[in-house]
C-alpha cells in the first residue's frame, strides 16, 4: 500500500523529514508495511535555495495543492507559530487528513480545539515531536504508562536553557556570556526570548500535563519564570550546598488539585536530572504503579525532531494512530485542571541576600523568616572581601511559596540589604 | 465493550495484575475505552493462600478453563520459566487468543517460534514487561524509534546485579556480603545464579537486540560473564581512575555484523548510566536520526512489572496490538544476526595483576602487552603493605578482546604473578 504525505513548511525540521522520506524509503517500508510517498511541500518563498535532495517539483506555495489533494492522507505541519499553522491544520483536519505536528506553541494554546475537531471527523492528531524532540515521551505517557495514575512529572524540556545553565555551571561564565556563546554555536536563537523566559518550557508542560492528568490545562495559569535572571554566583553557592540549577517544568498532584510551574530549580547533585547536560532533555514521570521512570535524549535539532515525526507518520500510515487517538486522555476526560495557586505550593528555598556586614542583620532576617514559619536548613556566609557587603545564603526547610515571597519582600526592604534577594526553589524529585 | 482476560500464574506479578484489573476498573475503562474483566486465573496449588482482594471463584487449576473459554480474548502468561509456560502460550495462540507475556527466558530461547505461530493465525504477542520492568523500552524500540537504524544499545537490565554492584561501590562491601544483604532485603533470589552470572541480562539482550536490529538472535552465541567474580578492590581502583562498574548488556553494530555481550563494565563516572543505582534499570539506545536516548525506571517488582503488563493488555484490548504486531521487526526481517566473535570486539580494558614487588615485573608485563599491540592509557601502583605482593593496575587503549585475553593468559603464567589477573572491559557509550 502507498500512503501520500504532504508537508506544511520546509525549515530545518521540515527539510530533514523530507530527506528522510526520500532517502530512507526501504527502511520505512520495512517498518511500516507501507510505501510512504512525499507528494508535496508547502513553502512560503519559492526563490529560497533548498536541499538538492528534494526534487523541485514537490514544492508549492499554494496550500490547496496539499489540502485539496484527495490522494494525500497525512499532513505534517512543521511551520511553527500560531498562524498560518492553525488555519492550515484545521483545514487539513476538516478535509479528513491525519495531522502530524511538531508545533508545541500551537497545541499549548489551541490544542483542545484542534483535538476536538479531529475527534469529530474521526481523524487523529499525532504530536510526539512537540515535546522532548527524539524522546518518545508522548508515547510513554499515553501508552507505556497508560495504566498509571501519574503523581508527578518533572522535566528539562528546553535544550537552549539547559545548554546555557550547563555552561554557566561548568565554566563559571556569566549568563550574558553563556547566552552569547550559545547563540554563536547555534544552540540559541538570535531572539532567545521564548526560550530563556521559560515560555517554550511552559508550552511543553501544558501538553505533557494535559496527557499525564487527562485535563485541559489553561496555559496562561502556569507559573513561569525563566533563566534570564540567574546569577553565576548562585550556581557556585548551590554547588557548595550540593545542588545543580536546572530550568524545570513541573506538574504534580497536590491534594485534589495540580500544581503547574516552570522555574529555575536547584536539584540535588546526585539526582539523574542534575546530570543531564548540554542541549539534552529529560523528563521524569512518577506513576502509581510504575514508580519513577525517566526519558532522556536530544530535545531539538533537525534529525532528532524528524525521528519523532517519522514515528508519528508511520503510526498514522498504519492506522494505529486513529485507533489510539480516540482514547487520548485529553479527549476522554475533558474537565479543566484544578490548579493549585503558586503561593500554596510548598518546597524548599534557596535565598541569597547581599547584606551589610554589620551586627544584627542575621538576627533581623531570621526574625522575618521565623515569624512566617520558615525554618533554616543550611546557611553559608563567607568573609567579606572588597567592600562591606557580603552574600548571605540560606537554604530553608519546606515552606509555602507565598510565605517565602512575602519574607523576601520584607527582607528587601531592610536597611543594610544591598540588592534584590535572589530566590531559587529547591526540589527533591520523588524516586 | 467488554474484554475478558485470563491469567496464567498468580505469583508476585500475576497477583498484582489481578488486583489492578479488579480495583482499577474505572481508570482502565477510561484509558482503554473497554471494560476489562478478569475471568480466570490458572494456579498450580489450590491450597496456597492468596490475596483477599481476588475472589476465590476466579481461580482454577485446569488450563482448559482459560484456553478453551471462547469468551476469553487475552491470555496473560506470568508463570515464568520454560515449561509449562511454553506449551500453554502456544496453545493460547493457536486458540486465537492475544498473548501478553512477561517471560524473558521463554522469549529469548523460543521467541521466534512463538512470534511466528502468532503471525500465522493473525494474533499478537505483547511483551513489554519482559525487559526493563516498568520502562517502556519495547515501545520505544518498536514505535518511538521506528524510523531509526539503531547503532548501539547498552543497558543495565538486571536490578539484582545493579543493586549488588551499587552497594559494593558505595560501601566497600565484598561481593559475598552485598549478595547476602541483597537476599535478606528481597533484592536477590534465594538462588541468585541466573541473575549474578549474567544469564537473565542475556535473555533480555536477546529480545532487545532482535527488536533493535530486526534479526533473529541465537541466544547461545551471546558472550556472557557475570558479576560473581567481581572483587571490591577493583571497584576502588576503578573509582580512582574515574569509573564505575556496571553489568552491561551491549548490542552494537560492527561493520556488517553485530556484537552481543553481557559483562561487568567500567563506565565513566560522568555518564548517566554510571549514576543508575540500586535496583533501577536503564537502557541507552543510539539511533541514526534520534541520537542517544535513555530509558530509566524500576526493572522488577510486582507493581512496575504489572504497569507494563497492563499497558500491553490495554493495547491488546483496543486492537492496536494486532495491527502493530504484523510490523514487528522480528517478523518482517527474518535473517539471523551476523555476530561478531568476542575476540574481534575492540574496547579499552582494565587489568589488575597481583605482582611480586621485585625489579623487572613491569618490564615483562609491558613487553607482553606491547608485543600484541596493546598500549597503556593509565597505570596505578600503590606501595606494598603487608607482604611483597602489590596490585598493579593498567588501563589500556582500545585493543581487540582476543589479544587481551591472550596477553592475560601469558601474564598469569609469569613467575611473580600471585593470583589470576582481573580483567574488566571499559566502554565510553556514544552520546
Amino acid at each position: 500500500m502507498t500512503t501520500h504525505i504532504g508537508l506544511l513548511g520546509c525549515g530545518t525540521v521540515g527539510s530533514t523529514v523530507a530527506e528522510m522520506l526520500l532517502t530512507e524509503r526501504v527502511l520505512l517500508e520495512k517498518r511500516s508495511g507501507q510505501s510512504l510517498v512525499l507528494k508535496r511541500i508547502l513553502i512560503r518563498d519559492s526563490e529560497k535555495s533548498r536541499s538538492r535532495n528534494i526534487p523541485r517539483a514537490v514544492f508549492t506555495t499554494n496550500p490547496d495543492d496539499i489540502l485539496k489533494d484527495p490522494e494525500i492522507k497525512i499532513v505534517v505541519e512543521v511551520m511553527g507559530g500560531i498562524e498560518p499553522a492553525k488555519t492550515l491544520s484545521m483545514r487539513a483536519i476538516k478535509a479528513g487528513k491525519l495531522l502530524v505536528t511538531a508545533n508545541k506553541h500551537l497545541l499549548a494554546l489551541h490544542g483542545m480545539e484542534i483535538f476536538r475537531a479531529a475527534a469529530r471527523v474521526g481523524s487523529s492528531v499525532c504530536f510526539e515531536a512537540s515535546c522532548g524532540g527524539a524522546v518518545p515521551i508522548v508515547l510513554a505517557l499515553t501508552r507505556g504508562l497508560v495504566a498509571n495514575d501519574i503523581d508527578q512529572l518533572v522535566g528539562i524540556v528546553n535544550g537552549t536553557c539547559n545548554y546555557i545553565l550547563s555552561e554557566m555551571s561548568s565554566t563559571g561564565k556569566s549568563y550574558a556570556t553563556a547566552l552569547a556563546e550559545a547563540q554563536a554555536a547555534g544552540y540559541a536563537e538570535p531572539d532567545p526570548t521564548l526560550d530563556v523566559t521559560g515560555g517554550d518550557s511552559a508550552h511543553k508542560l501544558a501538553i505533557l500535563a494535559s496527557l499525564a492528568f487527562g485535563v485541559h490545562v489553561p496555559f496562561e495559569q502556569i507559573h513561569v519564570s525563566g533563566i534570564n535572571t540567574i546569577d553565576d554566583m548562585d550556581l557556585r553557592f548551590g554547588r557548595e550546598l550540593g545542588y545543580v540549577c536546572k530550568l524545570l517544568a513541573i506538574a504534580e498532584k497536590h491534594g485534589h488539585g495540580i500544581s503547574l510551574r516552570v522555574h529555575p530549580t536547584f536539584v540535588p547533585q546526585k539526582h539523574l536530572l542534575a546530570n543531564v547536560n548540554g542541549s539534552f532533555n529529560a523528563i521524569a514521570v512518577v506513576g502509581h504503579a510504575s514508580g519513577q521512570t525517566i526519558y532522556y535524549g536530544r530535545g531539538a535539532g533537525g534529525r532528532p525532531t524528524a525521528s519523532a515525526i517519522m514515528a508519528d507518520i508511520v503510526e498514522a500510515a498504519m492506522g494505529s494512530a486513529t485507533l489510539l487517538f480516540k482514547q487520548l486522555p485529553l479527549l476522554t476526560r475533558r474537565s479543566a485542571a484544578r490548579l493549585v495557586p503558586m503561593h500554596d505550593v510548598s518546597s524548599r528555598h534557596y535565598l541569597r541576600m547581599m547584606v551589610d556586614d554589620k551586627p544584627g542583620m542575621l538576627h533581623q532576617i531570621t526574625g522575618i523568616l521565623g515569624k512566617r514559619g520558615i525554618s533554616l536548613a543550611a546557611m553559608v556566609q563567607h568573609e567579606a572581601h572588597e567592600d562591606q557587603f557580603v552574600p548571605l545564603v540560606i537554604m530553608t526547610h519546606e515552606a509555602p511559596d507565598g510565605k517565602v515571597i512575602e519574607a523576601v519582600a520584607k527582607i528587601n526592604s531592610l536597611r543594610g540589604i544591598r540588592s534584590k534577594t535572589r530566590h531559587i526553589r529547591v526540589i527533591d524529585p520523588q524516586s
